[in-house]
This record gives structure tokens, C-alpha cells and sequence, in this order.
């Protein structure tokens, strides 16, 4: 493990900030899926910088190209690599931040780790950047996934003090809402909490300030029965890949920090069939996820993000050859939130994980 | 993965509630550590049911047995082994659990997932009483780290909707708090919080009823420095063996879910050279963790365990060969709260995670 | 990797020569799987040592003891551990092999890697005694692949400069061969070769001295296209197992190093259609692998032994404590040629592997 | 597994004969490694086809891209990958050999794994071409290893049917032989035996046919007391990469399959105090390793290459949408033998071994 992830599906993601170029190979794919194109390029412009709701997904700079893997959009079996060509690769001075850590940010941990070699332009390997691979796999995966009957959408429930978007109704989530989200540059399920949360957004930025947030993730359609105990379970996967995710500092599942608070005659989701005669819990407080193997209902979970590190304030640090406390003040332009374009991340990683899980059982 | 976990230090768990034995396998231990077994033990101790604080740690009926990987009470450098044999193995007839799958157990899950063959018989492989394995091997890791100067603990923050234990301080846990905690049955900071947390407890056995809680575990020596970047950061690590825990559904590190709400000029973690010339951050919203890399600082996370399943209410279930809606009642006396007993588990999945990470790092 | 093996089906192997047991762990088995017993006794008695064709498969002294995995004999889908109890834990003094490493043996090097606190004891973990949980593995794997249509059986090529017995015949090696060898302690397809290799073992014993050989094995009824490119091969995976087996020194597949000698066009086994419209090919210089992946004709492989290392001949070694060239003589009685007993301990290996091959693709 | 590989250091292939590019990410490399550019293309050069031992090391064609992983020149501990860019991609109708598939090729198995999905142009993923990123991690690996006093080289033993070149000197085989070799297009230790094998070549090119051969590697500089017991060992490493070599059928160690006709009085190598009281031994067959752990003697091991499939003679084949049998005749200009090529590949894989065993050792 490291940037290497994966059983039966596998990752190798690669680039920094300011490489030549940044990309992921995936190995394990089936043969035969056919890639959508467009499909791709509307998940990397959710999680593209300085996007619009209204912009067009095709931006043309951050195009991945795939390597091999595909022959005539369809894929071969082989592993298939893409890249993203780094066009900003000298732009900058960045030897300040190798001697004035940014607080927050993995800079002196990396300095410890790799010391002088560590890439320090642009947060190198830990740039934030680096999820863009990870929502171009996970993409692929979504697609091989749809083709399943399997949907996976997310919205920013929170970000900061602002009172939110309403959660997902556990055991009502449709394919159709999470369709809804998953094309969403700030997907939420109430129009009037986004805008408050561009409210709150807009105030911090003013502020030269950032502010972190909570995403919610969905997964309909996967079939019940797949996943295993212990630290092969569905809750282990997910969050092997979602803490993959610069910024992420927790996860739960279903009810989650609040099960804590139930007591086992509320948090139990009792079974019944439904009409149908399909197995059905009356609520879903276990998020779907029952001794690490799915139960049939909707996967729950939410992912907290942390504020964006980089601020426009001046701040404490240190100076690693002088030895003494400095004060930095970073500069440039600063996303004051990256809650929104998070959701699609961590919807990247649900996918992988999912695919994954199916590939385990031989339903891939 | 599955029962199957690491890397450097390698975990195979088995056995089942009502099999001839549990147990678990340890590879890749370093040779040369000597082994107190009364230390294993006081781990064992905390874990094991219907335990009181002044109960002495020696009940033989749950002793380990080490069939190899020791000479002379020193580990060889061979795979350890135990097994913590069963006593209770054909004490009850199960066959009722087969068709009536309990509300938020696993028994409907391994149901789908291994047919009529998992052995429900107290749960088989999904009991909590796998947890046992886990920490005897946490309890070997616990003092591998010891003699390196690492120091792990927990306490219980929370139980049901009792006002609980004051958290953390982050920046300042010490090694002696956390080596007071890791030996009591039910530890928290604060005395009067246990007392307080024992009447939630009592009160919702007397409802034949359950509640969950939250468990906080702090790391101190970890050196800095240790760690990857993506999907082998500290926190992955963490929560893929934290997540094997039957009944947790969430973990979160440092600020956590708090850090949600927080700005960044609150969030971050300014450095500073402190008196000794040694980097330090004056807060630890990080929970010691940067790029999934440590900072030096206490690594501190915080557990979400939900409500035990296992109440004494009738509930509403399915009846699996039926096909129609059915009630149950779980006989004999339930755990109205695991939490107490999960905090030594936490403890070992942490002292495991250490253990993992300064392996791959060259420092065991 | 070390003494833990793979990814859908994974090995956990532990104990030493004389610890308190040895053991193996599988986790990954099929649920519902029926284990007939007194076929694992069979392949346990073909690798035990000090055999007769004609004793009974139930030697009580290395009677393997299942703790977990089994309810009613039927895998239930949890890890299935047994462990086989060592009888002989403090019969001698091995503190002469601490000092005095033996030609050939591992005692030197493991005294490198773990230092004194290696368990010399008849060899500690690196024991030829450790492929006995191989084999329970493996006999476990052999029924499993049984009820698919897969047969695996293996013979005694040659032992020392015997002329030793006949190759299998690539094209036509049938089942109904591999069960009759599968089941004999000195498996030979040309009885006469038996008589004559047993000649040079009792020869070489009466010389205190030893002899290697060659076991080639043989799988049938492996579907065709199952396997993958480069690292995940057919060969990859073998291999990484049976070098797990002391004394294995060279592995080839179908023709192997003789296919150094030829040229491609007798090299190349060239397909066609049989009366019943099945791809075959006319001879299988390949070993029915190629680019990693099974070609539905039988699988060939041979396995180099190298003489065992303990004789009664006085050998050169060194005093490790006393840094000087000093003289060897191995008490007791030493098996002069442990080639036969290897044969059911390479068909472990390619039971497992090809258990493995099957469960990656669904299979199973 | 599978074109993923390995634990401290992982690799992963992708690319396909005719796709965009091909190429390896390499991660887990130690920051502050110099790499020597000409080095690389020193490696390169002797995989590539068409070379002459006079020719220049710099073939533009495949010149291999960094994309990420080295900032001027050094490696920065993140993901090293590295892409070389086809020039060749749509030359040619490959739908011939979709339907007719090359004997002793991938193909057929190819199809049957991947269905018509698979990118038969010029045998896709499972192409000899593929061995070129393979080589450049090697190029990596060698580089680090050297600073540390490892050196890896090889030499063709044999081509075909003619008498080949004298064997390495188990015990004596100097890093400075090595380094000659391993700067060499054809590698031989005794000049003469060359020109014998090149005239083997030339006629089995004359007559449209193809030959084999055999090749040896040596490794000198290793520590000892590095590897593992059973999974873990250095034969099982090795063997795990070779085999991921096209054409690659059998691999052994030492004295190999020759140590099957030998007695244990002549295969042990004993051991003794040289004059500056290292531990030695007098003889070499077991190559440097006991127990999958290495003795601080050479390590020494062969590879059996099968002749190139690719032959212009005409062959008996299927016609696959036909079903029916047929001719093939293979167009185009054919690598009578690769045997010579595959040698800088072979020791490439030694290299990647040997800092994958010195990186699980924490000695990287």
C-alpha cells in the first residue's frame, strides 16, 4: 500500500503537483466495458478547480488521455493507464516552502519522510491534485458499476456553520436522486442549503479564511451478500480509499458518531418482506453494512472534511535551516472551501470500492 | 483481506463463538522480544466478559495457549501463534437463529453470503469474542512499542446519552495517563464520568435494552516522520483494522467530524520550536497526523461503537425458510454495553497499526 | 508474503519442528464444501515420514486436529485452522546446532536473520516438518478441485543417478493416471523404476549419505483461460509456492530447460480441432500455460530436489561462538532421499495454486 | 498480482504492443537516489531489437519519459513513472491473428480470457515489448543497489543446440565479470562460445525457424541474513518476477536441477573462516541461499528461454470464427532469437528483487 491500492481491481496513481504529468493506471478491469467519454470528462469537471455549474465539462487542460487499455473506447482487460498533462510545471518560486512549513499541510511531514528530495512544488505526491486520477478511475468504474444496476451520488450536507443540506432519507434514497447529484458541481439535496453554504463560503473567503465540511455518500443497487468480516468488510474498503483523500479526518457509516447515542432497540434495523418478497430493514441506521457484508438496503456513509489548509492569513511556523520560528503568509489565491469538489472524490472512491467488492465475488 | 490483515507484521485471525478454539497467527514479529505474560494477560482481562475491576486477571477458562513462535518466553522470529481454546461448544441449540436472523447482527448477511452453512452458532466467525485474538495480538505489539518508547491508551467518552468522560487534551496527553488507562476495566479520565456512565448502563439493562458509546485512543512516541502518502497513510491503517471490530461504524482523527465546522486559521496546527530545539504544533487538530504521515504530536482518534445488538426486547424479524414476517426474543442475559470492553480492542488495533508502521519502516 | 500466501485463498503456516504444534490456517474456502477425512489422512501419510505403502493412512502421532472451519464436516466459509501436535518437544539437546551450522541447512542463515533467538530445535520454522499443514492445505484444495472436474497427481522422475522412471506424456496424461499416483508413497508410472530408484536410496543409506531427484507433476480438467499476464501467471503462482518447500531448488513448465535445445517449430505446440470441436493442441511443449494462462491442455510442471542436507558423514563447518573452522557429525538416523515424500507436497502446491486460480476467476 | 507487483517496492506495468504508450510506475523507491541517465539507456539499448553491439545507446524511438518521480535527476520518494511512446500503432491489420491464433503465442489464451476485446496488434499486453518498462525499473533498481555494493550480471549459457559458453564459477564470479556483462549486448564469459551461438542463429534464421537458450545470472554484494522462510524467500521472489518474462519456462538456483542427481556430500556446501573471518563455503550449489535466506555467497541462477514463437514457416492453426483447422504463415521479419536480449531482462528482475529484499530488510 501506499499510492498502490487494491486486490482484484487495482490502483497505481502517480504525479505530482508540478511533474510532467499525473495519471493512474488501473489494472483488472474487466474486458469489453465500453467507456462513455463525456460521461468521464463530467466527473473530472466536478472535481475541477474554479468550475462553474454552468461551465462546460471540457476543459481542455486538465483532458486526461489514456495510454492503453481502451481499444475503440471499449476496454481490453489489460491495464489502462491515463495521464493529465501538467501545463504549470515551472511557474513559481517554492523553495520558501521548503524551509517554512504551511501549517496544516503535509509539508513537514513529508520534509521528515523524504527530506530535501520531497517534490515541495505545489504539495508534490500530496497535492490535492493528485485526486484527479482518482475520480478518472473511479469513473470507469461507475460506468462498469451503472451497466450493474449500481448508482453512487453524494451531497455536501455541511460546510462550516451554515445549518446544511438535509441528509439522505436512509432507506428512500433512489438511483434517480443520487443521478441527480452525481452530475452536480455542488450537489445538494435542498436548493436553499447551497445557497446558504456559497453564503458562508463567500464570507470566509473574504475573510482570507477556509472552512471544512461533511459529505454524504449513497450507493443503490449493490447486491446483498457481498463484502466479509473482519478487515475484508465493506466499511474496511471504503475507508482504505477514502482516507486516500487529502483532507479527510473521518468516516461513518449509517448512523455512525450517533449510534452512539441510541440504544440497540432504536439502532436495530428490524427485517421484514416487502410486498415483493424481497428482504427489507425499516430503517437503515446500519448504513446498509451489516458484520462488513452488504445487506440489500442503500450504502450509507459521510466523510468530514477538514478547512482547507492554505489560507490567505498570516500564520505561525517554523524555519528548518534557521531553527527558529518564522511566520509565513501564503500567497496566491486560495479555494476557501473544497467541500463540493470533494463530493465527487469521495464518490470516486465509493465506485472503486464497490467494483472492487464486486470483482471479489465474481460479479464483474 | 478478510481475517488476513498487514503487510510487515502480518495477522491471521479464525475460529468461530462455538468452535474448538479461537485463536490468531502473528508473522513477522521481530526475533529477541521478550514476552511478559502477565502484561498479556491484564489485556485479556479488560477484554473478557462479566470482568470487574478488582477481578483478578488470571480466568483460566479464557487463557491463551501459544503453540509456537516463542521459546523461553522470547519471540523466535517464526510465526506466533494462539489459541484460546472454547468451552461452551455444544451448549445450545442455534437452529433457531438460523431461520430467524437477528435485527443488526451479521446472521442475515452470512446467511447471503455462505448459504446455510456459516455457522450461526453464537454468531460463528462474526462474534465479538474474535476480538479476543485481536488483542492478545495487540498485546504482544503493545510491548514490542513499549521498549520503543510508544505508548497507547483509551478511554470511554461516551455511553448512550450520558454527559461521559472530558476528551483528550490533545496537545498534552501524556504517557503516564495513557499507561494508567490501558490497565483499568472501564477507564476514563474523569472518575466521576464512570460513575455516571455505569447508572446509563444499569438503567438500560433494566429495559432489556443496549447503548453504544464513543472510545478515544491516544498514541504518544510514535516518532515523526512514519507513514505514506494516499492509501498508506496512518489513517488507513488505523481504521482497516479498526473497522474489523464488530459494532464500530465510525472512527475519526483528530478534529475529526469537529473539524467540519472549524475554519482553517482555527484548524491548523501552528508549528514552533519548543525549548529543546524540537518541532512542535501549539495545537493538535491534526490528531498527530499529516499527509498520513505523523507529526510527532499524539496520535488521537475517536471510535464510534453502536449499541449492542443483543437486547432482551421482542423484536420484528423474518423467517428465513417461512417467508413471512416473525418476532423474536433473544434468550438469556445480553451485554447492555460493550464499550467499556471495546476500548482495549481499539487499543490493540492501534498498538497492531504502530507496530505495522514503524516495521515498514525499518525502526523494529 | 513470508510464511502467509495469497489473495482469493490465503495460507497462514506456523509452528516449528518442536514447538507445541504446527498449524496451518486457509481462509477463502468456499462455504458448503463436504471434507472427506480419510482422503486428507491418505495425502498426510504420503508426506509423513518413515511410511510403508502398506501402513495405514492413521498414524494417531500426526493426526491433524481441525479447530475451526468445519461444522459437520462441511466448510462453513470462515477460516479453517488445524494444527498437528508435536510430540516430540524436549527430546535432545540442540544447543550443538546453535554453534555449529549445518552444510546446507538453513541454521546459518536463519542464525543471521533472527540471532540467537532462532528455535534451532530440528530446524525450527524452516523444518521439512512444515509441509505437513502444505499438504492438509493442500488435501483440502485437492476435493474442493475434485468436485470441478480437476485432478492433480505427481511421480518420482528421478533419484540420483538412477534412470528413474518415464515422463509423463504431455498430450495424454489422463486422470485416471494422476489418481492412481496420487495416492501411492512412491508414485511411479513404470513400476520397475520404483524398484531401481529404491536401490539407489538404499545404497546412498548405507553410505551415510543422501540424493535428490525430480518429482514432475501433472494437473487435468483445468478450464481453459484461467490466469493472467505477466506477474499473475499460471508459472508466477506455482512457483511462489513450491519454492515454499525446502529443498526445491529449480522449477520448469512443459518442456522447460529442454526447450532451450529446440527450435520454435518443434517448440510450438499447434492447435486444432477434435472430433468434438475442443481446441487441442498436438504436442504441449508449453505445459498448457501460455502467457500465463491455461490453454486447457494438461498442466506440466517438474521440480528439482536437492539431496538432504542432514547425512552421517562428518562434514567441515565453523563454531559460530569460537570463530573457528570446526567438524560436523549428525547424530541419529537421517531419511537418505526424502524425493518420494516430496511428491504429495508439490501437488499441495498445485492443488492451492490452482484452488487460487479458480476462486480469482469466480470459479468457486 | 497480475502487472501490479511487490510490497516495500511495487511495480506497475501497463501498455500494449500497439497502444499509445507503454510504460512502469515504480513506487516505494528511497528519495535522494541520483539516477544516471546513461545508465538507463545503457539497459534499454540491450533489450531493444535490431541492436548491434557497435550501435549508440541513444535510439530516440524509445527513449523512455519520465513523467514523474525524479526532480532534477533524483529520485523524491514519490511514484516513479516512466512512459515510452509507440510509434507503430496503426501499421497494420491485425484482424488476421484475431481469428488465427500463433502457435506458442498468447493468443488463444488471450481470446479466451479477454474475448474479442483483446488488443491482439502485435500480442497486445502479453508482447515482448512489455519487457521494456521491466528493464527500466531494473535500470533504477541497479543504480540504487550498486551505491550499496550489489552487482547484478548475466550471460547466454546456450542458444539452441551448440556448445554455449562455460558457467560462472559459483564461488568466484567477481563483480567486475559481472559489470563487463552487464554493459554487453550478447554477454558471454568466454568470447569463442559468442561466435559459435551467432552462427546458430544465423542458420536457424536461414531456414525460418527459431532457437532457445538459456541464461545465467549472478547477484554478488548482497548481505547476508536477508529473505524469508517458506512464501518469502529469495528463490520465491525472483521466481515471481522472472516469470513474468515471455518465453520464460523454468528457473532454478545454484546447482538446480543439476543438484537432483547429486548426493549430500557433494551438494552441501561447507562452510569455514577465511582469512579475515568471514564465514564462507568452499562450494557453492546451493546460490547463495538457505531457507530463502541468503548467505553472503553469490547468488547465482538460471532461466530456460523457449525459442520465439514468431516463426516464418508455415503452421498448423485454427481458424476460430470458422471453426475449423488451418494455415498459418506469419508475415514480416522475425527475431530468430532472443535469448541475447533477454538477458539485461532477466537482471532486471534480479535487480528489482534484490532492492525489494534489501527494502522489507529496512536496509534501503
Amino acid at each position: 500500500m501506499s499510492s498502490t491500492w487494491g486486490n482484484a481491481i487495482k490502483l497505481s496513481i502517480f504525479g505530482g503537483s508540478h511533474t510532467e504529468a499525473i495519471g493512474v493506471t488501473v489494472d483488472g478491469l474487466p474486458a469489453g466495458e465500453q467507456i462513455d467519454w463525456e460521461e468521464i470528462l463530467i466527473q473530472m469537471a466536478r472535481r475541477a478547480p474554479g468550475q462553474d455549474p454552468t461551465a462546460t465539462a471540457r476543459s481542455e487542460k486538465d483532458m486526461p488521455k489514456v495510454l492503453c487499455g481502451l481499444l475503440n473506447g471499449v476496454t481490453t482487460g489489460a491495464p489502462l493507464t491515463a495521464i493529465i498533462e501538467n501545463t504549470n510545471q515551472r511557474s513559481k518560486d517554492y523553495e520558501n516552502l521548503r524551509v517554512l512549513p504551511r501549517p496544516g499541510h503535509a509539508d513537514y511531514t513529508a520534509y521528515l519522510r523524504y527530506g530535501n528530495h520531497h517534490d515541495v512544488r505545489g504539495g508534490g505526491h500530496f497535492s490535492g491534485r493528485l485526486t484527479a486520477p482518482l475520480v478518472f478511475a473511479g469513473a470507469l468504474a461507475r460506468q462498469i458499476l451503472s451497466r450493474r444496476g449500481v448508482t453512487v451520488g453524494s451531497h455536501v450536507v455541511t460546510v462550516g456553520q451554515s445549518q446544511g443540506d438535509e441528509p439522505f432519507e436512509p432507506v428512500h434514497v433512489s438511483p434517480e436522486l443520487l443521478n441527480r447529484l452525481n452530475r452536480e458541481y455542488f450537489p445538494v439535496i435542498e436548493e436553499n442549503a447551497r445557497e446558504e453554504m456559497r453564503r458562508e463560503i463567500e464570507n470566509v473567503r473574504l475573510e482570507a479564511d477556509s472552512v471544512g465540511g461533511i459529505v454524504e455518500c449513497a450507493v443503490t443497487g449493490m447486491p446483498a451478500g457481498v463484502g466479509n468480516p473482519m478487515f475484508g468488510g465493506v466499511e474496511n474498503l471504503i475507508s482504505s480509499l477514502v482516507f486516500g483523500i487529502p483532507a479527510v479526518k473521518g468516516i461513518d457509516f449509517g448512523a455512525g458518531f450517533s449510534a452512539a447515542y441510541l440504544r440497540g432497540s432504536q439502532n436495530n434495523d428490524t427485517f421484514y418482506y416487502d410486498e415483493q418478497g424481497n428482504v427489507k430493514t425499516r430503517t437503515n441506521f446500519s448504513g446498509g453494512i451489516l458484520g462488513g457484508i452488504t445487506s440489500g438496503m442503500p450504502l450509507i456513509f459521510q466523510v468530514a472534511i477538514k478547512p482547507t489548509p492554505s489560507i490567505g492569513k498570516e500564520q505561525d511556523t517554523i524555519h528548518l535551516e534557521k531553527k527558529e520560528n518564522a511566520k509565513l503568509v501564503i500567497e496566491g489565491r486560495h479555494d476557501p472551501c473544497i467541500v463540493p469538489r470533494a463530493a465527487p472524490v469521495v464518490e470516486a472512491a465509493a465506485c472503486i470500492a464497490c467494483l472492487e467488492l464486486l470483482a471479489e465475488n465474481g460479479s464483474v
